[in-house]
């Protein structure tokens, strides 16, 4: 059973558990720094499907299926699949679910999607309405950029603010604590974000967009729970990239909450190293899904994390809304993942 | 807590209340036979901005606004907005959260979005994971027509399958038992839908897309729950329309369920008269809100309907997939409303 504390905030008393998760990414991805980490790494970005869309999908796919492999489960076994993707109308988890055939429950939180799937799925858990549920996310670079930006073939040249699309897929199973004895890690909090608009109209620059969406949950989180940046060995956004980060770290402070370099860090930062070609760094709900699916849970598995909060961020536009004027509104989710011994 | 039942059902224990409701319309809709009933009819489609996605924006927010005005609570004691609706990105539900400042939960589940909100909704608060929830959905004729379809300005005609995108939001509070005295109805059971597809490519004929995922979730709810249509005084689907309601009783007798017409409605078929020009008949995420959130509610508190199943559907295409060639996948979600007297 789940309860609430302070004003937006879920603490989790059965502690959702993490059995398995999963990640695959494009070979940009894989040739950065965290590439020997993802359990599978494309050499053909269209998987051998005819359209992109069709690629991220079976993607998405075989993301979740190796997943429920992992873990030991069988389909017939998981409640819910909960997730989301970039594509209008949800096209590549749409069609994965159709694949998988298993209850779905389509999320829109745009690079927040990750995040987002892991709170509702946990409170899903924990308050008896699932045993166990799949949580998933996908992005493709090259279905993103022709549906927000420009067609790829006109070889535009990119804003230093700009970010690159990864093309990766994550997926976590979360079961109750009978049908998982020895866990990666449980869900012990969750922190919904509101949408949050600093009037910032360049979608050229999502970091300087969503960084504000990211400081009001963690400080959010941080009222509600009691707790200060240090009780976290690592508070991880979805993808600031190197703008939006250097941002939420000002932002914070103007706040009064310091928080070390040491225990910061964002997807979108460590999934490109400098020198690849990537802007301020990797986006799409792909990245955090793809990243906190392969790096962050194995430190949880060996021990290295004990506890860290994930907030995954979300820019709220669309190819209609930038041409029509508008700003962007942007949201983060915030969960806490915590090693099941502490 | 919920319990599990059967396969794909959850069961409520806590009986989550709906404390109020609310309904916006556009003017087609207004002069349709449910026109009385709505709470909000609106002169101009557009409400004073300078584009349809702004107004549909505006028509959720308000009609989230007058919802909680209704049942007398501050949104500052919400603890989560679910929703959304069918413009690219939820940009209306995204605008519409923005202004509320409401922590939001954004769904897509295309026309079946009032019930997944609902289910979502109810099982956050049976798990203690809140408690009070604000679900709702939109669809605006104008800014779905050119995103989906065709330049008004083009003056296509249509097919007689095809069917008329509502302009209408619909918004339901949902609390848990302490904060609700006296409630309209309680939500006893939710059914998530698995994304079925049978091979229909025809975007002008969503009831023929939509039927077989409607059957498939009323089967399994049925035999979760060991009831039969005879258990529910109301079976009502989204916007499956004439040809898809037909579709659906006839896939239904294949299966060996016999649902009489007395019990049986259809939303997208009693908004409109067979003399508007509405073809097969009204759809959108918008659809079902605002006809359950009007009608529907108003026939639980004058203790007409004692327990009716709610069966929202979507078909799960977009611009993209159909020009590809691609099949139309579909999914149907299932609420059970009864009244709280039953």
């Amino acid at each position: 059973m789940a309860r609430r504390i302070g004003t937006d905030t879920v603490e989790f008393s059965g502690k959702p558990r993490v059995c398995a998760w999963s990640s695959t990414v494009g070979k940009k991805e894989a040739e950065g720094p965290l590439g020997a980490g993802f359990d599978a790494r494309l050499e053909d970005d269209l998987l051998g499907e005819k359209t992109w869309e069709l690629a991220e999908a079976r993607m998405f796919q075989q993301t979740v299926e190796r997943c429920l492999e992992k873990g030991g489960v069988d389909r017939s076994d998981v409640n819910y699949l909960l997730g989301g993707d970039l594509i209008n109308q949800l096209m590549a988890s749409h069609f994965a679910a159709r694949g998988l055939e298993i209850p779905f429950i389509g999320l829109y939180g745009a690079c927040s999607t990750m995040a987002e799937s892991l709170a509702v799925g946990a409170m899903m858990l924990d308050g008896g309405a699932a045993q166990r549920v799949v949580c998933a996310a996908s992005s493709h670079f090259s279905s993103a950029e022709r549906q927000y930006r420009m067609p790829l073939e006109m070889g535009g040249r990119r804003q230093p603010s700009a970010q690159w699309t990864v093309t990766g897929a994550g997926a976590t199973l979360l079961c109750e604590a009978l049908f998982a004895p020895r866990p990666t890690a449980v869900i012990t909090h969750a922190t919904m974000g509101r949408v949050t608009d600093w009037g910032v109209k360049d979608a050229a620059n999502m970091g300087a967009v969503m960084a504000p969406a990211a400081a009001r949950t963690l400080q959010a989180h941080l009222m509600d729970t009691k707790r200060t940046p240090e009780d976290y060995d690592l508070i991880i956004t979805g993808d600031l990239g190197a703008v939006g980060h250097s941002l939420f770290h000002e932002l914070l402070g103007q706040r009064g909450i310091k928080l070390d370099d040491k225990r910061s860090a964002d997807c979108g930062m460590m999934i490109f190293s400098g020198e690849q070609y990537a802007q301020s760094g990797g986006s799409g709900c792909g990245c955090s899904a793809s990243v906190i699916n392969s790096e962050i849970m194995e430190r949880f598995s060996t021990g290295e994390l004990k506890r860290a909060a994930f907030i995954a961020t979300g820019a709220l536009l669309n190819a209609t809304s930038v041409l029509q004027g508008e700003t962007i509104p942007a949201i983060a989710h915030l969960v806490v993942l915590e090693s099941s011994e502490a």
